[in-house]
């Protein structure tokens, strides 16, 4: 039996280890986005640093200006190959709102889904499940053949959910060590259904910013105040409101600006997918599109920018009725880009359409939490080829080229400051609830995953 | 030394016991809009009770659906004379935001204000200090003459502030024993400045809403589901905006029907008081008045209705970025009303207003929390007289004849089911931070109004 077919035989025999260890780093609530998790961010990224060093990784949590980052090496087979660079984040989405979960969101359960188990838990793909897939690929190559058959350089940040924020000055501090990699391996987006494996070949691009209003300087009766005090949250309504038009057209000055058409091949070659938008609508619960009107459903997804107001809130949201005139309002909102826009101009140009609508006493501050480039990657790489020859031999069929409506943003920073692409190959589903109360991730889906990535090692060997 | 002078003196010598126990009563936080509350309004209730019942009334608390009402008797020299009705509530509006308090909300604390020393805790003015006014006139009048120079009946509600939704049954189930009055005596509105008293003779009406949206069956991550899946806070932004236009004219169809235009001798009284705009603003931090344009400012106070939401949230209100697509969105929205408007047909406008701009998906609940009839009361009635003789002598000046921006709902129940006009004589100022943090209630205001009532009862005496 050569090395490959051990490795998966192994992979399949360490199902149950597979699931303990999974468990142990879900049970962590490495949330990034709130302050009181800093510590269980860090012990996310101890606890990956054991699990590597345990596989024959030289392997050490290293300082940012936020949550610390991951750095592994495998020398490989010792042979001099170019390393691959993995990539992944420790971190997670915050899990409110508690009450809709059916478990609790840091204690990992195994139910039964659609397609088989599930495992029920904030973080079960995105991104430690993930994660997970090509660890365990890696941890039964170690055991199998001593270690992978290709030198490996790893990185799993822990801020990729508030943005990485410090991840570009952590590439450029560590760019002679990490750029001399073929390429990035990234496993944090999705299939194209339970069947069909898939290689994303680009990301929609983000802007997210936070918008604050303030009118009087304190909370006023709307009885005695109620005509002559400029209120707020009537005042963000109308700005939010103005953000699009009847039609859905996002109405910032310049904001089309770097958006391609679709046509010719890529049209066709989305069309030949044969999505099925009642489906997937259907699933959430929903009929028609939103958002721009008159367009197909993939390049509604994939090559065309929204803005959603994320969250609002300002005045009193108890029970029952309180009249009060609030003195401040507030919303956060986020724009996905696509082709050659902006993010920076854009939340520039938000900016400038607050204020602009800011009648006398009205004071607005803006604050940026993230921006992230758009990215088209190469589809003809020998990476993508190894990529496209390991997912066809583990699923039956050939993978297919699409586009992910959600940024990873650091693959951009890889290009620009790495020089780098990557191969975003990853087995989430739609229907996974990533960001929402009861994330799952399919156990089959894991499974393939990391079958999948010990395929791919042997397809890149050194 | 008449009965007055010795009552007088009296209140004046009892300074410090009427703090003692006006801190008692504003030590009980009876927030009726808040579940957890509902045993602490029982107990105001008991407080009051107990408190009447020490100065020679028959009191009790009397079950309602809600919070218990308080009604007590007092016969007076006991020569058959009508009883006067006093009314006022125990409950008081939610603290909420405790952090922008300066002290605890339930701990009544004396600071120095603009006029002197205040009392600082929510309740202060509304209506519990109110209610104190005229409680220490009668304990007075308990102490020197034995008793109020008249009969006298006290209705005290728990549910003011959640907008009475018992009371109206409340009065018709005992509308026998109420009804037998000469006029119903309010203290629950302000004074014109700290230096000149007044009667309110009009009052707004309100409409009172919530606006719930609802849309895809769970929250979603905006990149996945951006663009593809409607999003209710961008939904509900856009009918908060069509609300109004942009010169702040209210857009629910039929809005406008019964709202009279103020003109002759009314626009000539209310410009001779002389209001100073700029200061009513500046207090607030504000310089221009918001709402409908190019109207004089008590005509837009008192005499023109408003469209205010009061409180807004859905989706995402933590730290940082979370990219998700909320399932549902929430608003409060309240009208002030005036004239004819009729609250009800005000709140069907507004559902109808709601569900046509409803796209496919998107389902909508409005719950309606409270209304209230705007209030003229008549300015010539011997009760009216004989408040202007008691303020004047009190005050050294005259009280003037005034609107007021907010509601008092039993107002027009008590004409529409007993029968009666009320007088509403009040002690509060427009700076006193109503329903906001840092309530207070002038300790001058307190005494003046304890002085005052109890020359009220002088001048009405049987």
């Amino acid at each position: 039996m050569d090395h490959l077919s051990q490795v998966i035989a192994r992979i399949n025999a360490a199902e149950a280890e597979i699931r303990t260890r999974y468990f142990e780093f879900l049970r962590i609530p490495s949330v990034s986005a709130q302050p009181q998790h800093a510590g269980d961010c860090r012990l996310a990224g101890e606890w990956l640093v054991s699990e590597l060093k345990a596989i024959g990784f030289t392997a050490e949590l290293r300082e940012t200006k936020g949550h610390p980052a991951v750095v592994a090496h495998h020398p490989g087979p010792g042979t001099g190959t170019v390393p691959l660079l993995y990539y992944g984040h420790y971190d997670v989405q915050p899990a409110e709102p508690f009450d809709l979960w059916t478990s609790p969101p840091f204690e990992p359960t195994m139910k039964e889904g659609r397609n088989g188990p599930v495992t029920v838990a904030r973080g079960a793909v995105d991104d430690k499940g993930q994660v997970m897939t090509w660890l365990a690929a890696m941890r039964a190559w170690h055991e199998v053949a001593g270690g992978p058959p290709t030198a490996i350089r790893v990185l799993v940040e822990g801020e990729e959910e508030i943005g990485s924020p410090s991840l570009d000055a952590f590439l450029q501090e560590h760019a002679a060590e990490l750029r001399q990699a073929r390429a990035v391996i990234v496993s944090d987006t999705n299939m194209w259904d339970p069947k069909t494996p898939a290689i994303s070949a680009r990301l929609r691009g983000m802007a997210y910013a936070q918008i604050d209003i303030f009118a009087a300087s304190r909370d006023l009766h709307s009885g005695l105040y109620g005509g002559m005090a400029l209120n707020p949250i009537n005042l963000l309504a109308k700005i939010l409101a103005e953000l699009t038009d009847a039609d859905g057209r996002i109405q910032l000055p310049g904001f089309y600006d770097g958006v391609p058409e679709i046509g010719g091949n890529l049209d066709a070659a989305w069309d030949s997918l044969g999505f099925d938008e009642k489906r997937f609508l259907g699933d959430i619960g929903l009929s028609v599109p939103a958002g721009e009107r008159g367009l197909k459903p993939l390049v509604r997804q994939w090559a065309r920018p929204t803005c959603d107001v994320n969250g609002i809130w300002g005045g009193y949201a108890g029970p029952g009725a309180k009249t009060v005139i609030a003195a401040e309002a507030h919303a956060k909102v986020s724009f996905r880009l696509v082709g050659d826009q902006d993010p920076n101009a854009v939340l520039d140009s938000l900016e400038e359409f607050v204020r602009s609508r800011l009648p006398a006493d009205a004071r607005a501050e803006i604050q940026r939490f993230s921006t992230a480039a758009p990215v088209v990657v190469p589809e003809d790489s020998p990476e993508v080829a190894a990529a496209q020859r390991a997912l066809a031999a583990e699923y039956g069929r050939p993978a297919v080229l699409i586009g992910s409506g959600g940024s990873i943003p650091v693959v951009e920073s890889f290009r620009r400051i790495l020089g780098l692409d990557s191969v975003l190959v990853g087995f989430g589903l739609d229907d996974d609830q990533v960001h929402s109360p009861n994330e799952k991730f399919d156990w089959a889906s894991l499974m393939h995953g990391a079958r999948s990535h010990a395929r791919l090692l042997a397809e890149l060997a050194g």
